[in-house]
């Protein structure tokens, strides 16, 4: 029998769930497979082996607690967690012990998911990079904001891991490491204990190797049971919205969008441009500005009291967030006001936008963990993103694209990746 | 000479800039003030008199540091604060100390207030009452959430402090206490490193006792000098909003709202009932299901791992939360954005709603709050609201009402709330 840390979180789930598997038996996979791979792949900062195995075995000796009953569950060490350091990436908070877990994590927990360690996340989620690699090629970045959560999952080290997106920091690691990555539509996943960056975009979601896998996560993280439950849809309406910037598109993402365009268009009802707002093409600096404003705001603390201890880029960030002035800002969410209104109504046409995720496979170098250009528009708008992983680039790194839906629309999202998935083989 | 602290906050702020008034002497007197009336209001969970003293005299020592330049803040107890404890309200938090303040908190120190001590807050920022009594009569509540908070401005102990509100929690307290209470627009100001609720509805905001001072107060938070800086329209264009629930109101509150729709028709441009949507009749049910909701989503961790912990209300509340279903939570969502667009609209034709704050007086007895009924709709829409005191009702406590501006208009707000309390003596 393979090693059940192989399995995806919903086989794994079906066995936990009949008994077929031990919950300690998985979680030692698990381990053992972390404690092989994670000097290579360096995804944790905190790992507590002994107390995963004994929550393991409480859970085997209890009654089956929730549709994660029994799965270890990465967290990336920007959510509280009531037993384990929370650091988020910066020396400021170096051996920081929360009261209470974030939320998130409870939810979870009550699920019956069990913490295995916190992951690496760039400092303060923004994008100064952490230490881990990519499993795929540890001289790449993993991606970033949510690294270690992203490469935890693509590795095989667990089925399941939490992040957090603002810019791009789900859907951008999730496709650096080639698996699945759900950010949820903005305001359906509590972020209480989640360390804030921008307040009109943070958005609690996260990892798993298959689309089955994010929608189970992303079911508890919503309490919307919808999201494992939808039927499948008999076809699709798709939106074609490489958007604004994508001219910054490498040959790798332009050669899987147009396959993926292709084998699509032969099998969904409709697949066409999407008409997108005729003054879209500043989207993506509109939604930076607005990020570095927020974020200006919920660092304040540390931009004014911690300087020092910040990254130079981080501290060049929130400098400039806090040139945003009031009038400005006021205009640009009026703006995006508009555009809510605007993309809302496509959905009336498209069941679906398919978009890019990443401008390229995953950058050399563990500096840089990527530009989210192509992520902007959905983070500003708060709508529902999951990345599809489609096979692999020129350098053997992970490709692939994203599908986004409409607010509150996620589980007719899931459904719909499924039937692409399904469709692409 | 009077003691400082009874001078307003904008008053204080001029001396002390002109070096006229030294933040020594403002701090000593709110000390000894709060030292003599403490012990019958009760507004502090902590104070550090000491740290308080040598803030001051190190502001004294150096440069004017911004538009709270030496002005004694109280911070209510869901703030996080990095040299103080922070306890929610609630024995899960008892004696928490948190890494870093919270973004609002650094936003004043920053712009040169100085924390005198954290105020009672219900428990959790929901329904159970804390021990701070009402300075105009300690038999009565004070309101809440903001307990402490308002108490501590209405009774001179300090010239402004910190509140939320997520239905009622600064409005309502303002009303009970007779001060000035904002509640900027919803995304306005930082929430990081405040205990959240509803994440669609909590808001950082404040109190003074003029509405300059709340106008202050709230231009350091938003960072909008717009909110201390605009000036005063030449009249108002009025719109009357007495809201459903109005058969709620006692006769002190109708008097109150009777005397004064007369006195601004006679002085405005426009004073006219307002266009609520036609199916605004349940707005505070609606409001009260997706706090709940919300809430239970938000205190996940307290609910499941210490309950025995909470109050029973708190308990009661969460339950109620945890059986909205996701499909009801989105169709209420569903018409909260309806509302939120049609009421835009209404502002087309009025520059504020004049709006019930609190049902009666100060509820008598400790144990009850009061009502947040009044408050609960432009909680949900996200609109900036500011309470206005206006006298005493027939138990010689505070009545007033409240007025509510468009979303993002802050500083008109303020500006129309200055012109009515000019006109109104």
């Amino acid at each position: 029998m393979r090693a059940a840390n192989r399995l995806s979180a919903s086989e794994a789930a079906r066995l936990l769930q009949r008994r077929e598997l031990s919950a300690e038996q998985l979680m030692r996979d698990c381990l053992a497979h972390i404690e092989a791979r994670e000097p290579e792949v360096r995804a944790f900062v905190q790992l507590d082996a002994a107390s995963a195995l004994a929550q393991a075995r409480a859970l085997d000796a209890g009654p089956v607690r929730g549709p994660l009953h029994g799965l270890p569950l990465a967290v990336k060490d920007i959510f509280d967690t009531a037993d384990l350091p929370t650091e988020c990436g910066s020396p400021i908070f170096a051996g920081n012990r929360p009261r209470v877990d974030a939320a998130a994590v409870a939810l979870c927990r009550e699920a019956g998911a069990i913490v295995v360690g916190k992951t690496v996340t760039t400092e303060l989620a923004n994008m100064t990079a952490g230490i881990t690699r990519n499993p795929f090629n540890p001289a790449h970045s993993p991606g970033g904001s949510s690294s270690g959560s992203a490469a935890a999952v693509a590795d095989f080290m667990v089925p399941l891991s939490l992040g957090t997106q603002t810019a791009g920091s789900i859907i951008r690691p999730a496709a650096c490491c080639g698996i699945v990555g759900i950010k949820p539509s903005f305001g359906r996943v509590p972020r209480a204990g989640v360390k804030p960056n921008a307040d009109s975009m943070d958005t609690v979601g996260g990892f798993g190797r298959t689309v089955a896998d994010a929608a189970l996560l992303a079911s508890v993280l919503t309490g919307d049971a919808r999201l494992r439950e939808t039927p499948l849809p008999e076809s699709l309406r798709i939106g074609l919205a490489p958007g604004p910037d994508w001219a910054q598109a490498e040959d790798d993402v332009t050669d899987c969008w147009e396959r993926t365009a292709r084998a699509l268009a032969a099998v969904a009802v409709r697949c066409e441009d999407a008409a997108l707002p005729s003054d879209f093409a500043d989207v993506a600096a509109v939604q930076s500005a607005i990020q570095a404003a927020e974020t200006a705001q919920a660092l304040a603390f540390e931009h004014l009291w911690h300087r020092a201890r910040l990254s130079e880029a981080l501290v060049a960030l929130l400098d400039r967030g806090r040139n945003v002035d009031a009038l400005t800002l006021a205009a640009l969410r009026a703006r995006t006001e508009r555009w809510r209104r605007e993309i809302d109504g496509l959905f009336e046409r498209h069941d679906v936008l398919l978009a890019p995720s990443a401008v390229d496979e995953a950058p050399e170098g563990l500096q840089f963990t990527g530009d989210p250009v192509f992520c902007r528009p959905w983070s500003l708008l708060g709508l529902p993103c999951v990345h599809l992983p489609m096979g692999t680039g020129s350098s053997g790194l992970p490709v692939g694209l994203q599908l986004v839906g409409r607010l509150g629309d996620d589980h007719r999202l899931m459904a719909a990746a499924q039937w692409v998935m399904q469709r692409l083989g």
